[in-house]
């Protein structure tokens, strides 16, 4: 390792150093007097409250404020099948993102199994403590059962980050980019490549926003009827054709969505796409082809990433703060279609809607809606309001409200 | 209800709303590079390394300083099995307590399970969250079992403060009365009133440090070898002779230890003691027998309750947060018997030691070693450090720590 690199990780270990969260009493605790309320024997009172009505808990604990997150360590980003233990400090930063961005208490609970069943056993059994779970990290295929049965089983908001944060807002840019190019999201091809939680998660939102085609690849190539290697999940996305590589594929789409691996495009790759092209290249820290190399190749294409040094960050800190938020807010017995996709509209509209001032603090580009910024940046402290809202009200008018 | 029970109701319930417990950020988030040490891409190499050597998740995440406060709400005090949500104000009060008083994170975890190997799964495999576990509320018997194998199971720190919190505590004052009337502990005799958790793991602490004979009573009486509808648990305890009354079994005794009912003894019970007997009625909010009552009845007896307007409170505070502080210090693999008598003789020692200033700022009492100052005040500032080196000491010697 060369010295630059070594003081890089010292820097990373030494930030982790006791680690990211603390636990701190909400209440004061002063004197014996405040002890025997929050304590034996005045806490007896809201126990008995909360037996008559569960629903109380949301008044007399944190629980009305409160999201777990959990992950048993199955897909930690880039690292993989790693272990509940080691993805802990994935699992207390993705925490500490909720009370930074959304004001939400979160924890982080690393759950050490991988059986479906069992998994979904203890979830479901830790539940009371909280008021809503943010699952992550979690490996696909299991994802998609581990989430569709704890939604239908239990009653408090509970999302699947690493599927629904990326189709939220890039949906939202999705949005945006249509109206930028006139062209309807009805009409536009999409190349997905990736068939993982995320890519999958974002090939059913396009497909509910009416987007015409999507020709979906995972690691051996197109998925296509003409397969058998496939599961029902990516089936749902088979082609009749077999593109034979993403050249093939992309000639005469309008969206290329990375979600797979480092430079996997070249500059020709991309010369047939329609005018206009949407070039998401979402691969983390190295997309799959770079702006450099896209607008060179393209100075018409529209070009988002997953990375904060370049415009159009689709950074999923854009979404679960406030749709747990606005979820709770509302004490929602799930997160549903709805509040999603009333995420992503609320999210695109934020965008065009002027912000002053507008320059980035962080990196002095000018946030003034059109090409370079489709989505609002992380730190828009519009957001925290805005997308809540839009979250509670499609709860409220989905009927999964309880207040 | 009168419109003062009213009031002091509705405080309780004011003091509980929007809950006790709020989770923050340990470490800076004020900028871009904070955000990408924290999250993505830095926080990998932590991962990597915790995943090389799982011991280094003390070093890198708030396992180091974190306790979980588990409970499925089956004997929550005083209120009996309300199950888990509703048991939540208690877990987030202990969880509190264990912040002021030992400075540890604590966070509560309310389990709806009541099968045992289905509540030690659950607990086992959200154990790499946490540093500790402090198992509370779970009714007799099952509590045993469950304790049993999860300290034999897990490798962290677990205790059943039920259970070994007030022998702890109690075994501190005993020891402090023995010296006080110069009667040795392996000549008393000990009538226990109840046959719970706690009563149980005293009976156990009391039989281990000594003391002669022990007499035991449950709701249906004293537990004698001709009963059958006894378990194998209370049986250790069973007495050959079958008393027909508390005044029969504490003629001739030293010690009563009361953690069952108000009001249970009449002062005619205690009149055949032997000299100077400890009285030790714990029973909350109403002791087995008010102090005024037994010094009408025998000036020389020493009392003690669980009370904090009485002196002598044998209150569960003054074990548990420094009882894991100490353990977790030198990341122990258990919290075993050498440690719990550590901090037994900790706490006797420590109410002998002079205080300055020796007055209680909350009652007016007089901190002086003596008849009716066992055991030191829940506010003394010196317990920190001192009962937990001592349990830390402890840990080493016994080759459960692993610095």
């Amino acid at each position: 390792m060369d010295q630059k690199l070594q003081a890089q990780y010292q820097k990373a270990l030494d930030y982790h150093k006791g680690g990211k969260l603390r636990v701190e009493a909400k209440t004061s605790l002063k004197n014996q007097e405040d002890l025997s309320l929050a304590y034996s024997p005045g806490v007896a009172i809201p126990c008995k409250e909360i037996q008559k009505d569960p629903l109380k808990a949301y008044d007399y604990t944190s629980k009305c404020n409160l999201v777990a997150v959990i992950s048993n360590g199955t897909a930690v980003l880039g690292l993989g099948d790693i272990g509940a233990q080691a993805s802990k400090p994935v699992m207390e930063g993705k925490a500490i993102l909720f009370k930074m961005f959304g004001g939400i208490d979160a924890f982080d609970i690393e759950v050490n199994e991988k059986n479906i069943d069992k998994f979904i056993d203890i979830v479901k059994a830790i539940a009371p403590t909280f008021g809503g779970i943010n699952l992550e990290d979690i490996k696909a295929p299991e994802c998609f059962e581990i989430e569709r049965r704890l939604v239908e089983e239990l009653d408090i908001p509970i999302m699947h980050d690493d599927q629904h944060g990326t189709a939220i807002i890039s949906t939202a840019a999705i949005i945006n980019a249509s109206k930028i190019v006139q062209k309807p999201i009805e009409s536009m091809r999409v190349v997905i490549s990736g068939a993982g939680a995320a890519a999958i998660a974002c090939a059913k939102m396009y497909k509910a926003l009416g987007v015409k085609e999507i020709i979906m690849f995972d690691s051996r190539g197109v998925i296509h009827t003409g397969r058998n290697d496939i599961g029902i999940i990516k089936a749902e996305f088979a082609t009749s054709k077999d593109y034979s590589s993403y050249k093939e594929a992309l000639n005469g789409s309008d969206v290329f969505l990375g979600l797979s691996k480092a430079d996997l495009l070249q500059a020709d790759d991309i010369m047939g796409m329609n005018e206009n092209p949407l070039i998401f290249a979402m691969s983390n820290p190295t997309p799959e082809i770079l702006p450099e190399i896209v607008y060179e190749a393209r100075r018409d294409a529209i070009m988002a990433t997953g990375r904060s040094d370049y415009p159009n960050q689709i950074n999923n800190v854009l979404g679960f703060p406030y749709i747990f938020k606005g979820a709770m807010s509302v004490r929602a017995k799930k997160i549903n279609e709805e509040m999603k996709f009333a995420a992503a509209h609320a999210l695109a509209e934020l965008a065009r809607e002027p912000i002053e001032p507008a320059l980035d603090g962080i990196h002095g580009r000018k946030l003034v809606f059109g090409r370079e910024y489709l989505v609002p940046s992380p730190f828009d402290s519009r957001l925290k309001e805005k997308i809540s809202k839009a979250v509670a009200d499609a709860a409220i008018k989905s009927g999964v409200a309880r207040i």
